[in-house]
Protein backbone atom coordinates (compact mmCIF):
# COMPACT_ATOMS: atom_id res chain seq x y z
CA UNK A 1 0.00 0.00 0.00
CA UNK A 2 1.08 3.49 -0.86
CA UNK A 3 1.35 6.12 2.33
CA UNK A 4 -0.48 8.96 1.83
CA UNK A 5 -1.45 10.79 5.49
CA UNK A 6 -3.08 13.54 4.21
CA UNK A 7 -6.84 12.59 4.01
CA UNK A 8 -10.50 13.90 4.71
CA UNK A 9 -12.01 14.98 7.62
CA UNK A 10 -15.02 12.80 8.49
CA UNK A 11 -17.47 15.15 10.18
CA UNK A 12 -20.42 14.41 12.05
CA UNK A 13 -22.94 17.03 12.09
CA UNK A 14 -25.65 16.77 14.98
CA UNK A 15 -24.73 13.08 15.93
CA UNK A 16 -27.57 11.59 17.81
CA UNK A 17 -26.88 8.16 18.94
CA UNK A 18 -23.07 7.72 20.68
CA UNK A 19 -23.45 4.13 19.08
CA UNK A 20 -23.54 5.42 15.67
CA UNK A 21 -20.24 7.74 16.50
CA UNK A 22 -18.48 4.22 17.64
CA UNK A 23 -19.65 2.97 14.48
CA UNK A 24 -18.46 5.19 12.18
CA UNK A 25 -14.91 5.48 14.00
CA UNK A 26 -14.61 1.92 13.45
CA UNK A 27 -15.76 1.83 9.70
CA UNK A 28 -13.16 4.66 9.08
CA UNK A 29 -10.40 3.32 11.12
CA UNK A 30 -10.25 -0.30 8.42
CA UNK A 31 -9.69 2.03 5.70
CA UNK A 32 -6.79 4.22 7.25
CA UNK A 33 -9.37 7.40 7.67
CA UNK A 34 -8.59 8.55 11.36
CA UNK A 35 -9.66 12.39 11.65
CA UNK A 36 -13.18 12.81 12.94
CA UNK A 37 -14.74 15.92 13.55
CA UNK A 38 -18.19 16.45 15.63
CA UNK A 39 -20.55 19.36 15.50
CA UNK A 40 -22.86 19.78 18.09
CA UNK A 41 -23.40 15.78 19.17
CA UNK A 42 -26.91 15.98 21.28
CA UNK A 43 -25.52 13.54 23.86
CA UNK A 44 -22.51 15.75 24.96
CA UNK A 45 -18.66 14.72 24.66
CA UNK A 46 -16.81 12.77 25.58
CA UNK A 47 -19.90 10.23 25.06
CA UNK A 48 -19.00 6.54 26.60
CA UNK A 49 -21.43 4.94 24.14
CA UNK A 50 -19.87 6.44 21.51
CA UNK A 51 -16.77 4.63 23.46
CA UNK A 52 -17.71 1.42 23.79
CA UNK A 53 -19.02 0.82 20.44
CA UNK A 54 -15.99 2.09 19.09
CA UNK A 55 -14.34 -0.48 21.35
CA UNK A 56 -11.03 -0.76 20.06
CA UNK A 57 -11.13 2.24 16.94
CA UNK A 58 -11.33 4.32 20.46
CA UNK A 59 -8.41 6.61 19.34
CA UNK A 60 -10.40 8.62 16.51
CA UNK A 61 -12.49 9.44 19.14
CA UNK A 62 -9.73 10.52 21.55
CA UNK A 63 -8.35 12.73 18.65
CA UNK A 64 -11.87 13.78 17.19
CA UNK A 65 -11.99 17.67 17.30
CA UNK A 66 -15.74 18.85 18.48
CA UNK A 67 -17.42 21.70 16.86
CA UNK A 68 -20.74 24.53 17.83
CA UNK A 69 -20.90 24.80 13.90
CA UNK A 70 -20.46 23.08 10.77
CA UNK A 71 -19.08 26.29 9.35
CA UNK A 72 -16.56 26.51 12.01
CA UNK A 73 -15.59 22.36 11.84
CA UNK A 74 -14.79 23.22 7.49
CA UNK A 75 -13.21 26.43 8.53
CA UNK A 76 -9.49 25.23 7.17
CA UNK A 77 -10.83 23.24 4.41
CA UNK A 78 -10.90 24.05 0.92
CA UNK A 79 -12.91 21.45 -0.57
CA UNK A 80 -16.24 20.04 1.45
CA UNK A 81 -18.48 17.15 0.43
CA UNK A 82 -21.64 16.57 1.58
CA UNK A 83 -23.47 13.19 1.88
CA UNK A 84 -27.18 13.09 1.39
CA UNK A 85 -29.71 10.24 0.35
CA UNK A 86 -32.19 12.70 -1.35
CA UNK A 87 -30.65 15.10 -3.84
CA UNK A 88 -32.18 18.67 -2.72
CA UNK A 89 -33.07 21.79 -5.21
CA UNK A 90 -29.48 23.24 -4.86
CA UNK A 91 -27.53 23.58 -7.60
CA UNK A 92 -24.56 21.96 -6.88
CA UNK A 93 -23.00 18.68 -8.34
CA UNK A 94 -23.97 14.74 -7.53
CA UNK A 95 -20.98 12.60 -7.24
CA UNK A 96 -20.94 8.92 -6.66
CA UNK A 97 -18.90 7.59 -3.64
CA UNK A 98 -16.30 6.54 -6.39
CA UNK A 99 -15.57 9.19 -8.12
CA UNK A 100 -15.63 11.62 -5.32
CA UNK A 101 -13.20 9.47 -3.71
CA UNK A 102 -11.15 9.85 -7.18
CA UNK A 103 -11.69 13.59 -7.08
CA UNK A 104 -10.62 13.70 -3.02
CA UNK A 105 -7.70 12.04 -4.03
CA UNK A 106 -6.72 14.45 -6.99
CA UNK A 107 -7.23 17.65 -4.66
CA UNK A 108 -4.92 16.27 -1.72
CA UNK A 109 -2.07 15.52 -3.89
CA UNK A 110 -2.63 19.17 -4.49
CA UNK A 111 -2.52 20.58 -1.26
CA UNK A 112 -6.03 20.78 -0.20
CA UNK A 113 -8.26 20.26 2.81
CA UNK A 114 -10.99 18.08 2.06
CA UNK A 115 -14.16 17.13 4.30
CA UNK A 116 -16.51 14.64 3.94
CA UNK A 117 -19.94 16.00 5.83
CA UNK A 118 -22.26 13.54 7.38
CA UNK A 119 -26.31 13.98 9.02
CA UNK A 120 -27.67 13.35 11.76
CA UNK A 121 -28.92 10.16 11.75
CA UNK A 122 -33.04 10.99 11.31
CA UNK A 123 -33.04 13.74 9.33
CA UNK A 124 -29.59 14.22 7.25
CA UNK A 125 -28.03 17.26 6.71
CA UNK A 126 -29.43 20.28 6.66
CA UNK A 127 -29.63 22.70 3.22
CA UNK A 128 -28.07 25.30 5.36
CA UNK A 129 -24.93 22.86 5.76
CA UNK A 130 -25.46 21.55 2.34
CA UNK A 131 -25.35 24.91 0.88
CA UNK A 132 -21.41 24.94 2.40
CA UNK A 133 -20.52 21.90 0.53
CA UNK A 134 -18.72 22.04 -2.88
CA UNK A 135 -20.36 18.86 -4.59
CA UNK A 136 -23.28 16.17 -3.18
CA UNK A 137 -21.75 12.52 -2.58
CA UNK A 138 -24.92 10.13 -2.88
CA UNK A 139 -24.73 6.56 -2.95
CA UNK A 140 -26.65 4.71 -5.06
CA UNK A 141 -28.88 2.07 -4.00
CA UNK A 142 -31.68 0.07 -4.96
CA UNK A 143 -35.16 2.32 -5.81
CA UNK A 144 -37.09 0.02 -4.20
CA UNK A 145 -35.40 -0.03 -0.97
CA UNK A 146 -32.95 3.13 0.05
CA UNK A 147 -31.69 2.59 3.82
CA UNK A 148 -28.25 3.19 4.75
CA UNK A 149 -27.68 4.64 8.22
CA UNK A 150 -24.77 6.87 9.56
CA UNK A 151 -22.20 4.09 10.07
CA UNK A 152 -22.82 2.22 6.77
CA UNK A 153 -22.17 5.15 4.98
CA UNK A 154 -19.09 6.05 6.95
CA UNK A 155 -17.92 2.80 5.81
CA UNK A 156 -19.00 2.95 2.15
CA UNK A 157 -17.07 6.49 2.01
CA UNK A 158 -13.63 5.06 3.61
CA UNK A 159 -14.02 1.93 1.27
CA UNK A 160 -13.64 3.90 -1.73
CA UNK A 161 -11.27 6.37 -0.09
CA UNK A 162 -9.07 3.49 0.58
CA UNK A 163 -9.92 1.41 -2.87
CA UNK A 164 -7.46 4.08 -4.58
CA UNK A 165 -4.74 3.64 -2.54
CA UNK A 166 -5.00 0.16 -1.80
CA UNK A 167 -2.88 -2.26 -4.34
CA UNK A 168 -4.20 -5.69 -3.69
CA UNK A 169 -4.48 -7.55 -6.86
CA UNK A 170 -8.14 -8.06 -7.82
CA UNK A 171 -7.59 -12.28 -8.19
CA UNK A 172 -4.69 -13.92 -6.73
CA UNK A 173 -4.49 -17.40 -7.37
CA UNK A 174 -3.71 -18.51 -4.16
CA UNK A 175 -0.89 -20.63 -4.53
CA UNK A 176 2.83 -19.47 -5.88
CA UNK A 177 3.08 -19.25 -10.14
CA UNK A 178 6.45 -21.74 -8.62
CA UNK A 179 3.78 -24.19 -7.50
CA UNK A 180 1.41 -24.57 -10.50
CA UNK A 181 1.86 -27.41 -12.08
CA UNK A 182 4.14 -27.49 -15.23
CA UNK A 183 2.53 -29.30 -18.55
CA UNK A 184 5.08 -31.81 -18.86
CA UNK A 185 3.81 -32.54 -14.93
CA UNK A 186 0.32 -32.82 -16.34
CA UNK A 187 1.88 -34.78 -19.44
CA UNK A 188 3.57 -37.42 -16.95
CA UNK A 189 0.28 -37.19 -14.60
CA UNK A 190 -1.84 -37.86 -18.12
CA UNK A 191 0.37 -40.77 -19.36
CA UNK A 192 0.27 -42.54 -15.72
CA UNK A 193 -3.36 -42.65 -16.14
CA UNK A 194 -3.99 -43.26 -19.48
CA UNK A 195 -1.76 -47.12 -19.30
CA UNK A 196 -3.16 -47.72 -16.23
CA UNK A 197 -6.50 -47.23 -16.85
CA UNK A 198 -5.74 -48.64 -20.47
CA UNK A 199 -4.32 -52.07 -18.54
CA UNK A 200 -7.83 -51.73 -16.32
CA UNK A 201 -10.08 -51.97 -19.39
CA UNK A 202 -11.32 -48.58 -19.07
CA UNK A 203 -11.07 -47.80 -22.66
CA UNK A 204 -14.45 -49.89 -23.83
CA UNK A 205 -15.31 -50.43 -26.23
CA UNK A 206 -12.65 -50.12 -28.76
CA UNK A 207 -13.93 -47.57 -31.19
CA UNK A 208 -14.20 -44.89 -28.98
CA UNK A 209 -11.25 -45.44 -27.07
CA UNK A 210 -9.39 -42.52 -29.04
CA UNK A 211 -12.11 -40.21 -27.81
CA UNK A 212 -12.21 -41.21 -24.52
CA UNK A 213 -8.94 -40.71 -24.17
CA UNK A 214 -8.48 -37.55 -25.96
CA UNK A 215 -11.70 -35.94 -22.92
CA UNK A 216 -9.12 -37.23 -20.39
CA UNK A 217 -6.35 -35.40 -21.81
CA UNK A 218 -8.48 -32.41 -22.17
CA UNK A 219 -9.89 -33.18 -18.35
CA UNK A 220 -6.79 -33.19 -17.17
CA UNK A 221 -4.72 -29.52 -18.75
CA UNK A 222 -8.41 -27.92 -18.38
CA UNK A 223 -8.29 -28.47 -14.35
CA UNK A 224 -5.83 -25.70 -12.45
CA UNK A 225 -3.66 -28.07 -10.59
CA UNK A 226 -0.23 -27.12 -8.33
CA UNK A 227 2.64 -29.53 -8.56
CA UNK A 228 1.41 -31.11 -4.95
CA UNK A 229 -1.97 -31.61 -6.38
CA UNK A 230 -0.46 -33.73 -9.37
CA UNK A 231 1.45 -35.49 -6.77
CA UNK A 232 -1.94 -36.60 -4.95
CA UNK A 233 -2.86 -37.67 -7.73
CA UNK A 234 -0.06 -39.77 -8.59
CA UNK A 235 -0.67 -41.51 -5.23
CA UNK A 236 -4.20 -41.70 -4.98
CA UNK A 237 -3.94 -44.09 -8.68
CA UNK A 238 -0.33 -46.05 -7.29
CA UNK A 239 -2.80 -47.02 -4.18
CA UNK A 240 -5.35 -48.62 -6.64
CA UNK A 241 -2.95 -50.25 -8.04
CA UNK A 242 -1.39 -52.02 -4.95
CA UNK A 243 -5.36 -52.79 -3.86
CA UNK A 244 -6.08 -54.53 -7.06
CA UNK A 245 -2.81 -56.23 -6.53
CA UNK A 246 -3.26 -56.96 -3.16
CA UNK A 247 -6.70 -58.93 -3.71
CA UNK A 248 -5.46 -61.25 -6.65
CA UNK B 1 -31.02 0.63 -14.19
CA UNK B 2 -31.42 -2.69 -15.64
CA UNK B 3 -32.98 -5.06 -14.02
CA UNK B 4 -31.51 -8.57 -12.68
CA UNK B 5 -33.57 -11.00 -11.45
CA UNK B 6 -30.79 -13.12 -11.32
CA UNK B 7 -28.71 -12.63 -7.99
CA UNK B 8 -26.39 -14.57 -5.66
CA UNK B 9 -27.22 -15.88 -2.46
CA UNK B 10 -26.28 -14.92 0.54
CA UNK B 11 -25.13 -17.42 2.79
CA UNK B 12 -24.93 -16.74 6.94
CA UNK B 13 -23.27 -19.92 8.60
CA UNK B 14 -23.64 -19.99 12.09
CA UNK B 15 -24.80 -16.19 13.20
CA UNK B 16 -24.76 -15.80 16.57
CA UNK B 17 -26.59 -12.38 17.42
CA UNK B 18 -30.21 -11.42 15.55
CA UNK B 19 -29.21 -8.38 15.59
CA UNK B 20 -26.58 -8.83 12.70
CA UNK B 21 -28.47 -11.07 10.85
CA UNK B 22 -31.66 -8.46 10.45
CA UNK B 23 -28.62 -5.83 9.86
CA UNK B 24 -27.50 -8.06 6.74
CA UNK B 25 -30.73 -8.21 5.48
CA UNK B 26 -30.97 -4.53 5.57
CA UNK B 27 -27.18 -4.40 3.84
CA UNK B 28 -28.56 -6.45 1.40
CA UNK B 29 -31.99 -4.99 0.37
CA UNK B 30 -29.97 -1.82 0.18
CA UNK B 31 -28.30 -3.13 -2.94
CA UNK B 32 -31.23 -5.07 -4.40
CA UNK B 33 -30.48 -8.64 -2.80
CA UNK B 34 -33.18 -10.66 -1.04
CA UNK B 35 -32.15 -14.29 -1.21
CA UNK B 36 -30.94 -15.15 2.28
CA UNK B 37 -29.87 -18.41 3.36
CA UNK B 38 -28.86 -19.22 6.89
CA UNK B 39 -27.05 -22.05 8.38
CA UNK B 40 -27.81 -23.51 12.01
CA UNK B 41 -28.76 -20.03 13.54
CA UNK B 42 -27.35 -20.03 17.03
CA UNK B 43 -30.64 -18.47 18.76
CA UNK B 44 -32.92 -20.84 16.45
CA UNK B 45 -35.04 -19.14 14.20
CA UNK B 46 -37.58 -16.97 13.56
CA UNK B 47 -35.40 -14.67 15.33
CA UNK B 48 -37.32 -11.37 16.68
CA UNK B 49 -33.94 -9.70 17.18
CA UNK B 50 -33.26 -10.25 13.33
CA UNK B 51 -37.04 -9.12 13.18
CA UNK B 52 -36.55 -5.74 14.87
CA UNK B 53 -33.65 -4.82 13.36
CA UNK B 54 -34.19 -5.72 9.96
CA UNK B 55 -37.01 -3.09 10.08
CA UNK B 56 -38.62 -2.66 6.78
CA UNK B 57 -36.18 -4.97 5.57
CA UNK B 58 -38.12 -8.01 6.88
CA UNK B 59 -39.36 -9.64 4.17
CA UNK B 60 -35.64 -10.67 3.40
CA UNK B 61 -36.16 -12.66 6.65
CA UNK B 62 -39.37 -13.92 5.58
CA UNK B 63 -38.13 -15.41 2.11
CA UNK B 64 -34.70 -17.06 4.49
CA UNK B 65 -34.24 -20.78 3.91
CA UNK B 66 -33.08 -22.48 7.31
CA UNK B 67 -30.48 -25.63 6.53
CA UNK B 68 -28.70 -27.59 9.12
CA UNK B 69 -25.59 -27.59 6.70
CA UNK B 70 -23.19 -25.31 4.96
CA UNK B 71 -23.11 -28.07 2.02
CA UNK B 72 -27.29 -28.25 2.34
CA UNK B 73 -27.15 -24.99 2.16
CA UNK B 74 -25.12 -24.30 -1.35
CA UNK B 75 -26.47 -27.75 -2.91
CA UNK B 76 -27.81 -26.02 -5.70
CA UNK B 77 -25.13 -23.69 -6.34
CA UNK B 78 -22.60 -24.13 -9.23
CA UNK B 79 -20.11 -21.67 -7.80
CA UNK B 80 -19.65 -20.55 -4.22
CA UNK B 81 -17.66 -17.84 -2.66
CA UNK B 82 -16.44 -17.60 0.42
CA UNK B 83 -16.02 -14.30 2.51
CA UNK B 84 -12.81 -14.09 5.04
CA UNK B 85 -10.43 -11.62 6.43
CA UNK B 86 -7.43 -14.02 7.20
CA UNK B 87 -5.93 -15.56 3.98
CA UNK B 88 -5.88 -19.49 4.74
CA UNK B 89 -3.68 -22.40 4.21
CA UNK B 90 -6.14 -23.61 1.63
CA UNK B 91 -4.85 -23.55 -2.28
CA UNK B 92 -8.01 -21.41 -3.62
CA UNK B 93 -8.17 -17.95 -5.56
CA UNK B 94 -8.10 -14.64 -3.49
CA UNK B 95 -10.09 -11.86 -4.85
CA UNK B 96 -11.61 -8.52 -4.22
CA UNK B 97 -15.34 -7.79 -3.77
CA UNK B 98 -15.40 -5.63 -6.82
CA UNK B 99 -13.47 -8.82 -8.98
CA UNK B 100 -15.92 -11.40 -7.71
CA UNK B 101 -18.88 -9.31 -7.91
CA UNK B 102 -18.01 -9.16 -11.55
CA UNK B 103 -17.26 -12.64 -12.13
CA UNK B 104 -20.70 -13.20 -10.01
CA UNK B 105 -22.75 -10.93 -12.66
CA UNK B 106 -20.63 -13.19 -15.61
CA UNK B 107 -21.35 -16.67 -14.13
CA UNK B 108 -25.32 -15.77 -13.32
CA UNK B 109 -25.47 -14.42 -17.22
CA UNK B 110 -24.43 -18.20 -18.31
CA UNK B 111 -27.55 -19.25 -15.91
CA UNK B 112 -24.86 -20.24 -12.80
CA UNK B 113 -26.48 -20.30 -9.46
CA UNK B 114 -24.11 -18.32 -6.91
CA UNK B 115 -23.62 -18.51 -3.36
CA UNK B 116 -21.38 -15.83 -1.13
CA UNK B 117 -20.68 -17.61 2.13
CA UNK B 118 -19.79 -15.03 5.73
CA UNK B 119 -19.10 -17.05 8.76
CA UNK B 120 -19.94 -16.65 12.31
CA UNK B 121 -18.96 -13.11 13.80
CA UNK B 122 -16.44 -14.00 16.24
CA UNK B 123 -15.18 -16.68 14.38
CA UNK B 124 -15.44 -16.63 10.77
CA UNK B 125 -16.12 -19.37 8.29
CA UNK B 126 -14.05 -22.70 9.86
CA UNK B 127 -11.67 -24.09 7.27
CA UNK B 128 -14.49 -27.11 6.53
CA UNK B 129 -16.71 -24.24 4.50
CA UNK B 130 -14.28 -22.16 2.96
CA UNK B 131 -12.65 -25.70 1.30
CA UNK B 132 -16.43 -26.19 -0.15
CA UNK B 133 -15.82 -22.97 -1.96
CA UNK B 134 -14.76 -21.83 -5.25
CA UNK B 135 -13.27 -18.82 -4.26
CA UNK B 136 -12.49 -16.27 -1.38
CA UNK B 137 -13.46 -12.91 -1.40
CA UNK B 138 -11.27 -10.58 0.67
CA UNK B 139 -11.86 -7.39 2.07
CA UNK B 140 -8.63 -5.00 1.16
CA UNK B 141 -8.41 -3.11 4.62
CA UNK B 142 -5.82 -1.03 6.29
CA UNK B 143 -2.97 -2.99 7.99
CA UNK B 144 -3.32 -1.42 10.85
CA UNK B 145 -6.67 -1.89 11.38
CA UNK B 146 -8.89 -4.49 10.30
CA UNK B 147 -11.89 -4.98 12.12
CA UNK B 148 -15.51 -5.61 9.72
CA UNK B 149 -18.44 -7.04 11.33
CA UNK B 150 -21.04 -9.51 9.27
CA UNK B 151 -23.72 -6.41 8.52
CA UNK B 152 -20.35 -4.58 7.35
CA UNK B 153 -19.17 -7.17 5.24
CA UNK B 154 -22.50 -7.83 3.20
CA UNK B 155 -22.96 -4.29 2.50
CA UNK B 156 -20.11 -3.79 0.83
CA UNK B 157 -20.34 -7.35 -1.34
CA UNK B 158 -24.00 -6.21 -1.53
CA UNK B 159 -22.45 -2.38 -2.95
CA UNK B 160 -19.76 -4.17 -5.34
CA UNK B 161 -22.81 -6.39 -6.38
CA UNK B 162 -25.43 -3.38 -7.33
CA UNK B 163 -22.27 -1.10 -8.53
CA UNK B 164 -22.23 -3.20 -11.92
CA UNK B 165 -25.28 -2.96 -12.59
CA UNK B 166 -26.18 0.40 -11.37
CA UNK B 167 -26.13 2.87 -14.25
CA UNK B 168 -25.74 6.44 -12.11
CA UNK B 169 -23.34 8.41 -13.65
CA UNK B 170 -20.22 9.66 -11.98
CA UNK B 171 -20.75 12.86 -11.86
CA UNK B 172 -24.42 14.92 -12.58
CA UNK B 173 -23.94 18.89 -12.62
CA UNK B 174 -26.99 19.05 -10.45
CA UNK B 175 -28.49 21.42 -13.30
CA UNK B 176 -29.76 20.59 -16.41
CA UNK B 177 -27.42 21.73 -19.62
CA UNK B 178 -29.86 23.96 -20.49
CA UNK B 179 -29.67 25.74 -17.67
CA UNK B 180 -25.80 26.56 -17.91
CA UNK B 181 -25.48 30.09 -19.05
CA UNK B 182 -23.60 30.45 -22.52
CA UNK B 183 -20.68 31.80 -23.29
CA UNK B 184 -22.82 35.12 -24.68
CA UNK B 185 -24.35 35.34 -21.31
CA UNK B 186 -21.15 35.60 -19.03
CA UNK B 187 -19.59 37.98 -22.34
CA UNK B 188 -22.94 40.35 -21.11
CA UNK B 189 -22.17 39.89 -17.46
CA UNK B 190 -18.40 40.74 -17.65
CA UNK B 191 -19.29 43.63 -20.48
CA UNK B 192 -21.93 45.05 -17.18
CA UNK B 193 -19.37 44.65 -14.61
CA UNK B 194 -16.66 46.07 -16.43
CA UNK B 195 -18.39 49.06 -17.66
CA UNK B 196 -20.06 49.84 -14.24
CA UNK B 197 -16.45 49.42 -12.40
CA UNK B 198 -14.91 51.58 -15.04
CA UNK B 199 -17.47 54.36 -14.08
CA UNK B 200 -16.96 53.74 -10.47
CA UNK B 201 -13.10 54.19 -10.18
CA UNK B 202 -12.52 50.38 -10.09
CA UNK B 203 -9.36 50.07 -12.48
CA UNK B 204 -6.65 51.81 -10.80
CA UNK B 205 -3.92 52.98 -11.31
CA UNK B 206 -4.43 53.83 -15.26
CA UNK B 207 -1.58 51.62 -15.98
CA UNK B 208 -2.72 48.07 -14.12
CA UNK B 209 -6.39 48.69 -15.81
CA UNK B 210 -6.34 46.24 -19.01
CA UNK B 211 -4.71 43.34 -16.80
CA UNK B 212 -7.56 44.12 -13.95
CA UNK B 213 -9.95 43.60 -17.10
CA UNK B 214 -8.30 40.61 -18.31
CA UNK B 215 -8.42 39.38 -14.82
CA UNK B 216 -11.96 40.03 -14.00
CA UNK B 217 -13.17 38.65 -17.63
CA UNK B 218 -11.15 35.39 -16.48
CA UNK B 219 -12.90 34.96 -13.22
CA UNK B 220 -16.02 34.93 -14.97
CA UNK B 221 -15.63 32.76 -17.44
CA UNK B 222 -14.06 30.09 -14.93
CA UNK B 223 -16.91 29.99 -12.95
CA UNK B 224 -19.71 27.15 -13.29
CA UNK B 225 -22.16 30.08 -13.74
CA UNK B 226 -26.28 28.59 -14.59
CA UNK B 227 -28.34 31.55 -16.46
CA UNK B 228 -29.90 32.21 -13.21
CA UNK B 229 -26.84 32.70 -11.33
CA UNK B 230 -25.80 35.36 -13.96
CA UNK B 231 -29.29 37.12 -13.75
CA UNK B 232 -28.44 37.47 -9.73
CA UNK B 233 -24.86 38.75 -10.26
CA UNK B 234 -26.69 41.65 -13.27
CA UNK B 235 -29.14 41.71 -10.11
CA UNK B 236 -27.25 42.53 -7.29
CA UNK B 237 -24.81 44.93 -9.86
CA UNK B 238 -28.39 47.14 -10.79
CA UNK B 239 -29.30 47.36 -7.43
CA UNK B 240 -25.26 48.80 -6.43
CA UNK B 241 -26.23 51.40 -8.67
CA UNK B 242 -29.57 52.16 -7.35
CA UNK B 243 -28.01 52.29 -4.08
CA UNK B 244 -25.40 54.59 -5.31
CA UNK B 245 -27.65 56.81 -7.11
CA UNK B 246 -30.05 57.52 -4.16
CA UNK B 247 -26.89 58.68 -2.05
CA UNK B 248 -26.21 61.40 -4.15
Amino acid sequence: MKTQTAQPSIVLVAPQMGENIGSAARAMLNFGLDRMRIVNPRDGWPNPRAVAMASSAGRVLDGAGVFSTTNAAVADCTYVFATTARHRDLTKPVMTPEHAMGLAHRKIAEGQKIAVLFGPERSGLCNADIAIADAIISVPVSSVYGSLNLGQCALLIGYEWFRQIDDTPAETAGFAKTETASKLEIDKLADHFESQMEDAGFFFPETKAEGMKLNLRNLWSRLPLTRADVQIFHGMLRQMVRWKDRAE
